[in-house]
C-alpha cells in the first residue's frame, strides 16, 4: 500500500497528516461522472462491474484523496430480497411494493449476498485498478435506515410508517430489522472477501429516533452485524446524522471509527464516544459552497479539535451534494492535508 | 386565572400537576378545524380574527389542555414585509419572490407590525373567549427559519440556498437576519400587549447549523428579540428541533423556557441548558400514533427524566401531525396529569 493514512486513523495508528476522504465522492459533482451518467441510468452503473469501478476511481485520479470507497447504493439489497427499486429522475429512490405488515415481511427473502455478486466483482476491479493507491472502503446501509425506505415507499421527512410499525407491531418490526441485519452482514463479508479493506455501514436517517427507541428497536440489530463482523479483521465504520444525542450508544452499538455529523463540536463527539475509538468527520458539506478562506477557517477548526490525536479521518458530515464546487473539493483536500502536516515525519 | 399551571410553570414554581399544551394542537387532527378549512383557505383563517380565534379555541373546549395558542402561521410577517406567500395544497408553503441577494434584502420592508393587526385582532377576541379558563401563547418564527423559508422559497431539505447566502455573502445575510428580528420584535410586542400571556419563538430548523454558524450567523439577532421584549414582563419560549448539541448556545441566546425536542433525554438537555431555566417538552409527536400503553411508557419516563422539578411543561418534541388518532391525544393528556399529581396539593 502505497497510501495507508487512513487504515492507520481507523486502527488510531500516528500519520504524517490526517487522511480525508468525502462520502459520495464519486459523484454528480464531477463532469466525468455526469458524462457517464449521461449514458446509464444510476442501476446500470451500479450493476456494471467496469463501470462502477472505474467511477469509483474517478475522483481518485483527479485529488489526492486518503481512501477510494466502491461506487454503489445503499438500497441494492432491496431488490433482489423481492422489492421493486427505481431511482426516479429527480425524485430519489421509490420502492413501488413497500413493506407495510408482516406477510411483506414474512415476503422478503434472506439472500445470501450472492445475488449482489456485481458489487463484490466491482471491488475486485477496483482495487486491481487502484494498484495499492489507496484503500478501498465497501459499505451497506443499516438496519434502520434500509427498513425506512423500505416501509416508506422511498425518502420521508417524519417516518410515519416507519414509526408506526415499530410502534404498534414490534414483532413485524424485528423481524424485518433481524432480515436486514444477516442480510447486510452477509453482503459486507462478501465485500471483504473481495477486497474490501474497511467498511462503513450508514444508518444515515437514525438520528430521528428517541435514545429510547434507538436501544430498544435498533441497537440490537446493529450489534448483530458488528459483532459478525468482527472476525473478519478490517475497520469498520459507523455513520449517522442528527445523532449528536445518541453517539454514546451508536458507539455501544459497534464500529472502530464513529462518523460524526457537523451538528457537534468534533471533540466533544469524540470525548462522548470515547478516545478509544476513532472518529471520521465532520465538515457540513454545504461549507463547500463558502469562499475558500470560510472553508480554511472551519477545517482549521476541525483539526484544532481533533487536536492532533491518532485516529481522526477527516470527512463531511454527509454526502457531497452534486452541484458542489469542483475547486473547492480540491482545495479542501489540500488544507487538510496541509494544515494537518506532522512536523518531523 | 382559572388555571395558570402553564404560567406557573414557566417561572419555574411548583404546580398541583405539570402543565400539557401541544404545538400544533389546533389543527388538521381535529374534524372541527378540517371542517373549517374545507370552507376557508389557512390564509382567510388566519386572517379573520373571528375564525382565527375559534380555531384557537377548539382544542381547548375539547381537551383539558392548559394552555391556548393563537392560530397563526409564522410566515404571516412575510407578505407585509413584500414577498408573496401561499400555502399550495399538500405541498407547504411557497414563496413566489425569493430573497436571493442584496436587491431583494433591500427592497424587504421593515414593518412595525400594524400591518398584522389581525393577529392581534384574533389574540384579543381569543381571550375574551377563553375567559381565563387557560393562558393564552404568543408566537413568531425565529429569523433563521423565517431566512430560511423565504430565501429556498419553501421548506428545504438541505438549506443550500440559505447557507449559501450566509457563507458566500454575509452582509447580506446580517441585514436580512437583522430586518427579520426588528420586524419579529415589534410583531411579538404586539401580540404581547393584545393579550398575550407567554410568548414562544419558532427556530424550527436552526438544528441544520453547526454550533459555530449558530453562534456567529444567528445568536445575536435571536438575543436582540429575547432582549427587546424582557421588559414586557411575559415568559419567553425558545424551540428548535435537532438541537440536541446547540441547546448551551440557543439558552445563552435567550428565553425563559427552552423548548427540548425527543433526541435528547429530557433530563441531559435539562442539565446542558441549566436548572435555572424552565424546559418544554419532549415526547415524539409520531408516539401519539403507537398504542396507549407504549405512549404511558414514554410520558412516565419524560416525567421521571423531570423529577418532579418545578419547570416542566409536557409537549411534543415538535408539531402534531394531521392524521394523528385524537383519541390519543385525549389520553395523552389525562397521563400526563395523572402520571404527575403531586401528593398533598
Amino acid at each position: 500500500m502505497i497510501n495507508d493514512r487512513f487504515l492507520r486513523a481507523c486502527r488510531r495508528e500516528p500519520v504524517d497528516c490526517t487522511p480525508v476522504w468525502f462520502m459520495r465522492q464519486a459523484g454528480r459533482y464531477m463532469a466525468e461522472y455526469r458524462s457517464l451518467r449521461a449514458k446509464h441510468s444510476m442501476l446500470e452503473l451500479c450493476k456494471t462491474p467496469e463501470l462502477a469501478a472505474q467511477v469509483t476511481l474517478q475522483p481518485i485520479d483527479r485529488f489526492p484523496l486518503d481512501a477510494a470507497i466502491i461506487f454503489a447504493d445503499i438500497l441494492l439489497p432491496l431488490e433482489p430480497m423481492g422489492l421493486s427499486l427505481e431511482f426516479a429522475e429527480g425524485e430519489g429512490p421509490v420502492i413501488h411494493n413497500p413493506v407495510r405488515n408482516q406477510a411483506d415481511v414474512d415476503r422478503l427473502k434472506i439472500i445470501d449476498g450472492g445475488e449482489l455478486e456485481y458489487v463484490a466483482e466491482a471491488i475486485r476491479q477496483a482495487r486491481l485498478a487502484l494498484n495499492g493507491r489507496v484503500p478501498l472502503i465497501g459499505f451497506a446501509g443499516a438496519p434502520f435506515t434500509l427498513a425506512s425506505y423500505a416501509i416508506e415507499g422511498g425518502s420521508s421527512r417524519n417516518y410515519l410508517l416507519t414509526k408506526q410499525m415499530m410502534y404498534g407491531e414490534p414483532k413485524t418490526w424485528h423481524q424485518l430489522m433481524d432480515k436486514f441485519a444477516r442480510v447486510i452482514t452477509g453482503y459486507l463479508r462478501r465485500q471483504i472477501k473481495a477486497g474490501a479493506q474497511a467498511i462503513q455501514l450508514f444508518d444515515s436517517w437514525v438520528g430521528c429516533l428517541s435514545i429510547g427507541d434507538y436501544i430498544e428497536y435498533v441497537m440490537p440489530h446493529v450489534q448483530l452485524i458488528f459483532e459478525g463482523l468482527k472476525r473478519e479483521g478490517v475497520p469498520m465504520i459507523h455513520f449517522g446524522t442528527g445523532t449528536s444525542a445518541m453517539l454514546r450508544q451508536m458507539r455501544e452499538a459497534g464500529g472502530d471509527v464513529i462518523g460524526i455529523d457537523w451538528r457537534i463540536h468534533l471533540d466533544e463527539a469524540w470525548s462522548t464516544v470515547g478516545h478509544d475509538v476513532a472518529v471520521q468527520g465532520n465538515l457540513d458539506p454545504l461549507a463547500l459552497y463558502a469562499p475558500l478562506h470560510e472553508i480554511e477557517r472551519r477545517v482549521a477548526d476541525i483539526l484544532r479539535r481533533a487536536g492532533g490525536r491518532p485516529g481522526h479521518i477527516f470527512n463531511l458530515g454527509h454526502g457531497i451534494l452534486p452541484t458542489t464546487p469542483i475547486d473547492h473539493v480540491a482545495a479542501t483536500i489540500e488544507m487538510v492535508h496541509t494544515l494537518s502536516q506532522r512536523s518531523g515525519t
